[in-house]
């Protein structure tokens, strides 16, 4: 296969931005659904697919997630159309019958295993937040992650009584590049990668 | 922003595939630089960017790696033109007054609270190995991404005195199309998602 254009590329990683501020144009619940029917054919391990989803638009689900939000963070939440809540099921594995069906046993290994269960909920569920964002921005939207919140009341708040737990949370809408800050630095690839 | 094209979305998400099987095409060292060039970009907390890649590509590193590997996911690593140990650097933090200057006190963060440090290695280092995979699709290579191997052994094996540490590894390449089986299920947007 060739690689996609260089406008692909662009609107995908190297000109893409963390957005804190916002254009005022609503967030169709339709466009969120084509995200995650983009996103969730990411892969993940053993099919599994822990990530769930909840996107928080309305303005009382909003002030309530707010009250879990750092302030630092709190005026980038409040002006974002939509925040999604980037949860995985800690009970992923019941679903393993339907999603992995030539190998139904594949849940007993983490009916078993408390520990590999949680690795896996959380590598894979943060790898389909990662297809999440790409999703986006390659529909055209833009995303602002952060971890900057309490995780517990968080999961009180929307996740009592449910099997959900939060990861992260990411506000997405149509980001104003006028309120942006001049890019950060990465580390190079001789930095962070090797070949041997 | 637009969408990018039908056949962008095609090549990065609703057709690609993990491969088990691959062409006997080479992956060069140039096109291994020029995805992690792109993946880079992508967001981490606060900049912190912790993942780090080795390609491993020459046989006596290829045997080291198979020596760490389940017998279920020998033969795949063993066909592949190269396999990348997707890590984490677990003192990622020593590298924030460069990646993060505007606030390089946020080192204290992490080296104060070892929970928050490891949790944030996982998360952004899951998160940027997604980035990875996509990346690698754009250019036209195709991914193998596995989670069965003896992650202790291969950390001694490949990062003994060093701070990095496996998080998965991923086979990459040109897929062999011909050696796919059919795609499994995937969980539908009302059982993975909610909008509120």
């Amino acid at each position: 296969m060739n690689s996609v254009s260089n406008e692909a590329l662009t609107q995908l990683f190297t000109e893409a931005r963390s957005f804190n501020g916002w254009l005022t144009k609503d967030v169709s619940d339709e466009i969120l659904k084509k995200i995650y029917d983009l996103s969730k054919w990411g892969p993940t391990s053993a099919n599994t697919g822990p990530a769930r989803f909840v996107f928080v638009k309305n303005g009382a689900q909003k002030e309530k997630l707010l009250s879990a939000v750092l302030d630092m963070n709190k005026e980038k939440v409040r002006a974002a159309p939509v925040t999604a809540i980037v949860a995985f099921d800690e009970k992923f594995y019941d679903h393993i019958p339907k999603l992995f069906p030539h190998a139904p046993h594949f849940r007993d290994f983490f009916t078993g295993d408390s520990k590999l269960a949680a690795d896996t909920a959380f590598r894979n569920g943060s790898l389909q937040g990662a297809y999440f964002m790409i999703a986006a921005r390659a529909l055209g939207l833009d995303c602002g992650p952060m971890s900057g919140f309490e995780s517990k009341k968080l999961d009180e708040l929307f996740f009592s009584g449910s099997t959900w737990r939060t990861n992260f949370i990411c506000n997405i809408g149509y980001g104003d590049r006028a309120k942006l800050l001049p890019r950060l630095p990465r580390l190079s690839f001789n930095e962070a990668c090797k070949i041997v």
